[in-house]
């Protein structure tokens, strides 16, 4: 493993993470707020700890995958620490775990809450928690592969572990040049969505830090009731941009390069659309004895279905009181989650499509033994080694599920809150059923129960694998077992 | 599709049931019971039917897998909706649906219950509806394969289908020798059952309608509150008795043949016993709060456990009071479920073995990339068509469960009951929680949910691909989709 390369990455992230602080300070400058002196301090810090770890580039760049999955664990795990730091010290969240946790939450775009009281957050702190989830929609060290010239061709290493989907492809040859295209789409589609809530009417605070929980799909509301006080207009808007950030990228580049045709044959993105749509038509009939007219029922069935479906998690209403029907489409909705190479979470569309397309195959074997398909998806036969990962992720993605679920049953909670809390943290949604409601918050669980969802949450964001290679590295290095096993 | 040859075996199914429907009538002589006519009529009727059509046996014997899934998917359906004319015809249960609820629960040995009040039931019905299990614990095709000289070396198709289990495996070449092998320890170790229970002062009518339904692992119990009100040495035997039957029945070949190192070093039924014990020492601890004694808790956890883990079903206490640890370690028994080549249900040990043994290779790839180790299972490498049809299964058991889990919903009872019985159902178990839990039933759900339901114990106790392959039968014939799609 190459160790130096790994610090020296993380060196950077720190310093990344000194230049976003940046922003909360300027926040705190406007409005006067006191906390923004812990934040200049930690720009300081960090960005002195940072610089003085970068400066050393390490000679040998060479790193494989290991060391991919092995860096992007770290680097999300320090950048949650330090980020965590500024919202504990300025007092704001005393508790250090309850930051920890509410910071994870941010950087993963689950948007889970320990807070039961946002509204008296400062303004930089609020700035902070959402511009968290900006950062980490699309990936801190995309961000860093954007920016800085790591030499030589193992960045894909990085990008791979870091970016949602079975197959992260590179869109140009250069990796550099595939995350600017990625960071400038959806820097662009950010800046589009702002304007557009400010010609609605929204406040520039609440435009800008709703705008970075739409576009990470992440979820942090600035106001108790999250989305629920803002007009119909404002609400919908946010609906269409939510939907929007949990399509494939790919499709924006290819509209960008003006091959139309592409974009729209993506078949990923259609059932993306065909789910949503579905969706919502079945909850607007479920729900339409609930409100006053069918539009109301339609708008709101619209703004769940696009929240949950892109794992953003606001809300505009408080689907615990939905009829059951509509409660467990919005859980299967949870699994399901966006695009891959979108800013969403979930298991992703393209996975559940080639679960579909496996189990239909298999049936046909078994009725027309003779015949021999290969799954196909977008027009090209799915490679082996990527429908064994597949079906991995699968048995880990229910075994995490099932051991983190026992764990945080331990407090006691009814059963259909442990179950939807993990969903909801695992898939990076946020909100959940009962007492992780809409209505209600995380604040409640106890210590061990928020290690193991700030897990999960990482896990989730990550896609399992490089929290899992990270767990198994600590382990082989104390105890020698795994090395033992692989004889 | 032969489908001559599938009619055949039908015929056969039907005189096997008149033959298994005498029994009832037996037992209603005993008690004098008025119902016993219904049941002979039906022997009668089902007799001259089945034999007119077993007696033209078609010339051409061969059949291929895909024929071995319908005719036994075909024989299951068609055991169960003779099985329940009777018991809806003598007036126990008036209504057919519900009838027909009862009998496939029997026969899938789910023990799943729409009756409000089982003592309301005539002997004679009590002991068919636990009869049923007894047939179904190890399958009606199996029995007749030992009994009925089917010629050709096609049987197999038929033993696979039905069987439970990743790969059957034929104990000697010869598979009739294999089917009355397994069908001699079964009725050998049943009758062990009944004479132990019988020396422990239980009644003889008790002793044996509770023995069917451990043997089988169904759950249908004579009383209202299940084993609750038996002693404790009886409830004892009976928690031995279910963990025995959910063992692999190979150990027990091995064992007859005095083959026991091979008997003790399967790597399932070790597995097996580890969670069994696991299981058993935490809900101990967790519950130790609420009885009298340690011994105490440990004796109902055991029950517990084995009753879930075995997929049984019966109960001696209400475990929708246990804390929420103990319904989670429940819940996930449930869907682990017994051996395969066992009577009991669930996903089986072995999958889960190969689920993490998958999970942990590809991880150990990831860390290691040049190493390429196969996944091995009682000491030999597993096959990679397994592997696939393993993946399979699990992507289709889970969309079958939310798609279950959707429909279901309508009814509007909370997620923990919805999500608990279809658990319950497909894995062929029982009992769910809350509404479905130890002391409610099944009756409240609507005639939709329960057609759901019984699809789902049927897809759960013939392992998903018999009833997908012959729903996508049905469906290719009529719409010709499938043909169009398979170009």
């Amino acid at each position: 493993m190459n160790k130096r390369f790994i610090f020296y990455l993380l060196g950077c992230v720190l310093c990344f993470e000194a230049a976003f602080l940046i922003l909360p300070w300027i926040v705190s400058l406007v409005y006067g707020e006191s906390e923004g002196w812990v934040y200049l301090a930690c720009v300081v810090i960090y960005g002195l700890i940072g610089g003085s770890i970068a400066l050393n580039k390490p000679k040998n760049t060479v790193f494989y995958a290991k060391d991919g999955f092995v860096a992007t664990a770290l680097s999300w795990i320090l950048l949650s620490v330090a980020g965590a730091i500024p919202l504990c010290w300025c007092g704001d969240i005393p508790s250090y775990v309850d930051a920890l946790f509410e910071t994870i939450s941010g950087f993963t775009t689950t948007g889970a809450s320990i807070l039961t009281n946002v509204e008296a957050l400062s303004y930089t702190s609020l700035f902070w928690r959402s511009f968290t989830h900006w950062v980490g929609g699309m990936g801190v060290l995309v961000f860093i592969l954007a920016i800085m010239p790591l030499a030589g061709g193992y960045n894909m290493h990085l990008m791979k572990a870091e970016s949602p989907g079975m197959q992260v492809g590179k869109l140009v040859p250069r990796i550099r040049s595939t995350a600017m295209i990625l960071y400038g789409i959806y820097l662009g589609m950010t800046v589009a969505l702002i304007v557009v809530l400010l010609m609605a009417d929204m406040p520039l605070f609440d435009a800008l830090t709703l705008s970075f929980g739409t576009a990470g799909t992440g979820g942090f509301g600035i106001k108790n009731d999250s989305i629920a006080s803002y007009t119909m207009l404002q609400q919908g808007i946010i609906t269409v941009g939510m939907i929007l950030f949990g399509v494939n990228f790919n499709a924006y580049y290819f509209i960008l390069a003006r091959k139309f045709k592409q974009a729209f044959k993506i078949e990923e993105v259609r059932a993306y659309f065909l789910i949503i749509a579905l969706a919502i038509f079945l909850i607007t009939l479920n729900t339409s004895g609930m409100y006053a007219t069918m539009f109301e029922a339609f708008h709101h069935a619209s703004f769940q279905v696009g929240t949950i479906i892109t794992t953003t998690g606001y809300a505009t209403v408080d689907f615990n009181q939905w009829p059951e029907f509509s409660k467990v489409i919005l859980v299967a909705l949870m699994m399901v989650g966006a695009c891959a190479g979108s800013t969403g979470g979930g298991m992703k569309v393209s996975r559940i499509l080639l679960y579909v397309k496996m189990s239909v195959k298999e049936l046909r074997h078994l009725v027309h033994p003779r015949s021999i398909n290969a799954v196909r998806l977008e027009g090209r036969a799915v490679d082996n080694a990527i429908i064994r990962t597949t079906s991995v992720y699968l048995a880990s993605y229910v075994l995490i599920f099932f051991g983190s679920l026992l764990i945080i049953s331990l407090d006691n909670f009814d059963f259909t809150t442990n179950f939807t809390a993990i969903a909801a943290t695992i898939n990076n949604i946020g909100p959940g059923l009962n007492v992780v409601g809409p209505t209600g918050n995380f604040s409640e669980f106890s210590v061990l129960s928020k290690f193991v969802m700030m897990f999960d949450m990482l896990a989730g964001r990550l896609e399992l694998f490089p929290m899992l290679v990270l767990v198994s590295t600590i382990f082989q290095k104390r105890t020698g077992i795994w090395k033992g096993q692989s004889r």
